[in-house]
């Protein structure tokens, strides 16, 4: 695993709100982005990304409920394969961590997958086909 | 503001555990730091450090048992001077963040304090005498 956090997401309750502070507010470099219902900030050395809450707690694969206390943030690595995905998974796995989501095809087109390490720290591991974050 | 997370903590239940798991096990690179009670991650773009949830808490500001939940994991934004760190903290609160606390000389030399965004989460602003992670 190449020593790298590719991108870290903020759980939010209200996202036009969360866009303005760090867009406006703080002058972070929001990503012009087509999409809707998340936003990106390309920093310098990672991304910042925010998300909704329970849309974040869905995508870990975990319900609502558990969601606030424990998926407010998530890191991500991203790989540069899908084959590379699955490895750096096994080897969370195999150094301790839990195994949330095996990697798999998503929605917005890349390969994904969950572990969270033994603190209870949600990590994606991705790979992303139209962007390399690796 | 310069568009950079130069830090990102997670709190931890057992460091030793979560320094094996990071360092051994997923190969991280730790840096060889002389103090006990916290462990530093040099990563690509930013760095990770792993710290005690309680001692995170504490360093916040807020109490234990607030810290569990929200405050799992902090990012930090470093400044270039004490000065800066004033200015990067009036920027947050002028923007809708509460500040958390004041900035001031903190144990370990630097000067630091610490906003919450709107959606909850912790930053640290800080200057950093010794090392400049800016």
């Amino acid at each position: 695993m190449k020593p790298k956090i590719s991108l870290i997401t903020l759980g939010v309750d209200d996202l036009d709100r969360a866009t303005r502070f760090y867009g406006e507010g703080l002058g972070l470099p929001q990503y012009d982005f087509e999409g809707e219902g998340v936003a990106f900030f390309s920093l310098e050395g990672t991304w910042l990304a925010l998300y909704p809450r329970a849309e974040l707690a869905r995508d870990i694969g975990i319900t609502v409920a558990e969601g606030p206390a424990h998926a407010s943030v998530t890191l991500a690595h991203n790989a540069p394969s899908r084959e590379d995905v699955d490895t750096v998974l096994a080897q969370a796995v195999a150094a301790g961590a839990t195994l949330i989501k095996p990697a798999k095809e998503v929605f917005w087109g890349g390969y994904s997958g969950y572990f969270q390490d033994p603190e209870g720290h949600y990590w994606e591991v991705a790979f992303n086909p139209f962007m390399d974050l690796t």
